[in-house]
């Protein structure tokens, strides 16, 4: 599927906001050949001027309004907090028959806050791809971020079959695997996945950097072991994160309540010194990654493949 | 440093236990010819059987009396709380002037639990190796575990320098950057920078099982973002890092205090709805990871490098 020029899915799309997501799925839908012409806008002048000089879409437009117009598909890619301005400032200009779709990692808040600014005749097909690097802006985008990698469609009620199945044909021809799902379901499951473990590495590397202070700077030095892994995820985008936590407050207050209660747990076990406690928690987390590993998911490759190996011979 | 064959640093190498750490440092001792001879001891026969079939040390012996004979370096690479036992077991029959090091994640209960074994005439310098994957076993050790990575030493009061330099060089041979630290000092840091991260993701994951059953491998399904970090973390050996709580207790608890407080703070803001709050800790968050990039201890390569890019044009 991917890598190969297709047809045309849409014949113009609209990129509104030109960070790490739209990037990416602009020079994805370059490769595949999958629209007639991809129109992009971003809020800031820098952005709009480091998208014209690295040729990030076929026409960056200076408005909104200019990006939309005509469009048969318009992408919202901006922070979930800022998606009901966005919606406000381009409803007037949408082709009728047109579809809005967004990228923000929380639905249901999306639902409600874009919903009611488009027009009838538009159709509105919330999604999220589950992608990312650690890095935002305009030059961070690559063509491969959504290869094999999941893209949830999040359809409302009355949503015309069509329209989704033209949005999830875009998608696929993106590289992604296409699922649909209810929004509230949507919005728990991430939390699970992304949301609270992204709040815990953001915690822990703050405790880190507290004590980095006062170690002159061996937290860094040494962080080869597991702190690592969250200071990449804690590298993340402060205003994405500050609206995704704003937005998917009870999904995330709710798994937060049951992580502090295990943690307390474990905590209580370490002080009473319960060695079963842990041995038998700690193995029945480790098979939960070979489920993972089996469900295609992720690699065995110790560390992810990251520790370059060499043969033994 | 590395990959080149060097002088011996040893005559006769004792690696007790064959696991990821002993197995990584056979085949980088072998790639750099820093030893005449290893031997290497079990407690399991399976695990002594899968050594003698891979090649795993030049000499598997059955008994830890047997493998460290004759050894001017005994390495003791086995569970932090199965330390006590080896060391009482090997002492009676350690060399005259051998040296005894340990690769333990904790520093002061391995100094408290093996120092009062070992005889007079025996030089014993704790070590700590600040390398690893999440896999174990004899089979899962690769030459390049070690290289550019940091090797803490923590030598006791009185040791001699002339044995610690001569256990340096081996760490350099094999690839390590050596470093010496406090004891106290090093389990403090490592609290930090290792073991409450990894207690972290093990209730994660473990938070994140008890909800996928109720979603029915969704939680495995979609859990690139975010959380697939945390799944490797908390598939690392469970008896390794039940004994690194149970014996690094009041640094973990003191670190875990610190980090639930920050947490709840954190969750109070996304009660109330406190956005400025939150994104003033995620840009802190975020500048620190740049000073790991700088300190040259990571990649700036989006996500690890793990993403595949291709080029743009």
């Amino acid at each position: 599927m991917t890598g190969v020029a297709q047809a045309p899915v849409y014949n113009r799309i609209a990129l509104i906001g030109l960070g790490l997501i739209a990037s990416s799925m602009f020079w994805a839908i370059q490769r595949g050949g999958l629209a007639g012409e991809v129109t992009g806008y971003a809020r800031s002048q820098a952005t709009r001027d480091t998208a014209r000089r690295i040729g990030l879409t076929d026409r960056v437009c200076d408005t909104a309004a200019e990006a939309v117009a005509g469009a048969d598909l318009v992408v919202l890619a901006v922070p979930v907090g800022a998606m009901a301005a966005v919606a406000a400032e381009i409803a007037p200009h949408l082709a009728k028959g047109a579809t809005v779709t967004d990228v923000g990692s929380v639905k249901r808040s999306v639902i409600e806050s874009v919903g009611p600014h488009l027009p009838e005749g538009v159709h509105f097909i919330p999604g999220h791809p589950l992608a990312g690097t650690e890095h935002s802006g305009p030059e961070s985008g690559f063509a491969t971020l959504f290869d094999n990698r999941w893209c949830l469609l999040v359809p409302v009620e009355g949503t015309d079959p069509q329209a989704t199945a033209r949005l999830r044909a875009l998608w696929e021809g993106i590289g992604s695997n296409v699922e649909e799902m209810d929004a509230d379901h949507h919005d728990l499951v991430l939390a699970v996945t992304s949301h609270t473990p992204h709040l815990i590495a953001y915690t822990m590397v703050g405790v880190a950097d507290d004590l980095g202070r006062v170690t002159d700077g061996e937290v860094i030095k040494y962080s080869a072991a597991g702190f690592r892994d969250f200071t990449r995820i804690a590298a993340s985008d402060p205003t994405m994160w500050r609206d995704v936590f704003l937005t998917n407050k009870d999904a995330t207050l709710e798994i937060l309540g049951r992580f502090t209660e295990e943690l307390f747990a474990l905590q209580r076990a370490i002080r009473t010194g319960d060695g079963d406690h842990l041995f038998d928690y700690f193995t029945r987390t480790r098979a939960i990654r070979r489920g993972i590993i089996e469900a295609g998911q992720d690699t065995a490759a110790p560390d992810f493949g990251r520790t370059p190996q060499v043969s033994k011979s």
